[in-house]
């Protein structure tokens, strides 16, 4: 029996094993001073009433024999895959109800997509970016080639700049970065997929902070788009659902390469090694999409957007550069005075008390720039935006 | 960009696509008669009330912001891999905590289990047997080699009738035969794979269903099995969570091939793609190892236990061969008169309006062969086993 060897090839994550190891080191010494944490990009407001309530609703369903639930479709029961639809539709944007699989978070689709995808597709993925695209593709053995977002580009990196691979990755509002691509931009993306015959992978996780016009929502806003793109949504941030676990991802029936349409894959996929997602958890989800849902959720994303404006707003009286925190929770600043990502860490936890994340966690091209998140409570997000301009 | 080709090559299930048009043809003709349904291997009994009351709780905490919980371990929460050791220890099965994967199912994880182990690897297979092994091989390309589970070795073959190979799927009490490996038979699997250095793929899911002394519950009541085995659990049919989604996996830190420990890679693999189950969900598969937990759903198991004992008791009444449906809640029937699974199908459909699944749809070595399931209620099933003993 042998192993799959592409796993050796895999680099380790160190990046918050070595954030919890310096930090613990610092608060052994410095037992009495506070720790303000902005970096891992986890919510902190709790799921709103409305969600609660479904659930506990379904709750009651499951403990009754006349209401019980068993195996669901793994693709997500009606009820839910209508209302996503109608989430695209109120933008204007039009996605059939089959077209739309229920999963359990972004993050496991993003990486089981590539079980229906040959392992002789090469890809290209942006730098820095969120790591699980590296990671997956390494390891199934695909050859990666790499695409600069950087500060020239303002981290959003156009299709003339990128060599040439048959799966692409764009994650848009960004993480690590917060950049996010306006409909012209994506526009260009999707010309240059169908026109060399490529796939794009969308991550849209973040899309329910955009907040500008320009900025595309979702890649279906876009014409062809159905013809190349695969888009996946996430309500870990939309809603909350980091710790409850729900999605969806949408593969058009249009989607088709050599003559095999992908939605007929991902469904062979999803019977196969899925069984859907709790009905609990996708009762709660429907409720996201009520409109009391939409009211309470949408006054959560003000509140990470108020907490993203007062550290945007310290950074720009100091005068440092830096890219996101309008249309997402994330924002990506440039180290001051040439340090390193490493080394601004330890001066802002030294100084300030305040945990970040170094950019450079997120590949060699976030070396020198580092992340801080959106999602912590106001009032230590405005202590950190005191003590950001007190000490850049 | 090019699709993995190698779905193009998975036979379509048709089984119950083909079970449910047949069933639809015939209500139309029969719009007066009644069906009972003895087909599906899904359960009817609701939730527990220490389960429902533990999810309420959950749902509770997610609500408020001192008690919600954001992303949670990808392996699991203590407290529940924690209950899972204990459930283990009660009847002498020393594992450790760390051991235990979280997960949303076995289903997930007997396929996902699969990115871990080389493509190179050769598979052992019976037949017939559960279609996720043979689908999820077919997936990544790989040599299968089948074992022939038949009358004549009760539908548990041992090993000196295989082929060899590097990946040997075991499935005890088994899906679809009800048939259970005894202890000293598993001890001689073990002995095998330790001796080729093969790897088990143990699939547990029933093992609640396991009355008699003589047979193991866990592989890992073998000596030598934590060396050469992974065990995959579900509380889908020991606690009703069929649509509430939980199980377990157990990967031996003692578990290693060629220098690398299985266990290391899968974690790996499962902190890249997957993102842990839903905390209410574990809130809720822990209150089914609690003491009132298992009381409430060690009566469920007796339920369909009794169901089993009816099916059986008609069958042994009429003098037809069948086995399991004592450790297990399937009871695995020879069609009568040597008629085919479909023609049996037909016969049972049309006389006694009963759905049952046909054996040939689980491979082809279960032509010929029928499968009952005792997840039905009671009401329905004391009606089928009157019936059974009318027509055969």
């Amino acid at each position: 029996m042998k192993i799959n060897e592409n796993y050796l090839r895999l680099e380790e994550s160190y990046l918050f094993a070595s954030i919890a190891h310096k930090l613990a080191a610092w608060k052994e010494a410095n037992p009495r001073r506070e720790v303000i944490r902005l970096g891992i990009g986890d919510v902190t407001l709790p799921l709103v009433p409305a969600v609660t309530e479904a659930m506990h609703k379904a709750v009651d369903e499951m403990g009754r024999q006349e209401t019980f639930h068993g195996y669901g479709p793994e693709q997500g029961y009606s009820f839910l895959r209508e209302a996503v639809c109608g989430y695209y539709a109120a933008r204007g944007t039009i996605i059939g109800e089959d077209e739309i699989f229920v999963s359990d978070g972004a993050k496991s689709d993003l990486g089981n997509i590539l079980d229906v995808l040959s392992l002789q597709n090469t890809v290209l993925i942006p730098d820095p970016v969120y790591p699980v695209y590296v990671d997956t593709n390494v390891m199934a053995g695909r050859d990666i080639r790499y695409l600069s977002a950087n500060r020239e580009n303002g981290f959003l990196p156009l299709p003339d700049q990128a060599p040439r691979a048959d799966i692409i990755y764009l994650c848009s509002p960004n993480n690590p970065t917060g950049a996010a691509y306006s409909r012209e931009a994506l526009r260009r993306w999707v010309a240059y997929a169908q026109e060399h015959g490529a796939l794009i992978l969308y991550d849209a996780a973040y899309e329910a902070f955009v907040c500008e016009e320009a900025l595309a929502r979702s890649i279906y806003e876009i014409d062809g788009a159905r013809e190349c793109a695969i888009e996946f949504c996430s309500l870990s941030k939309t809603a909350g659902f980091t710790g409850t676990r729900c999605g969806y991802t949408v593969v058009p029936k249009s989607l088709s390469f050599g003559g095999h349409g992908l939605h007929a894959l991902w469904l062979r996929r999803q019977t196969t090694k899925f069984n859907g997602v709790p009905y609990i958890v996708q009762r709660g989800a429907q409720a996201v999409f009520s409109p009391e849902g939409q009211r309470q959720t949408r006054a959560n994303l003000d509140y990470y957007r108020g907490n993203a404006a007062l550290l945007a707003g310290a950074l720009q009286a100091r005068g440092v550069w830096y890219t996101g925190g309008k249309n997402s929770p994330y924002i990506w600043m440039k180290c001051p005075d040439g340090m390193s990502s490493w080394e601004f860490f330890d001066y802002l936890l030294e100084r300030a008390g305040i945990v970040g994340t170094p950019g450079s966690g997120f590949g060699p091209g976030g070396e020198g720039y580092f992340r801080l998140t959106a999602f912590g409570d106001r009032g230590r997000t405005e202590k950190a935006a005191g003590l950001l301009k007190e000490i850049l």
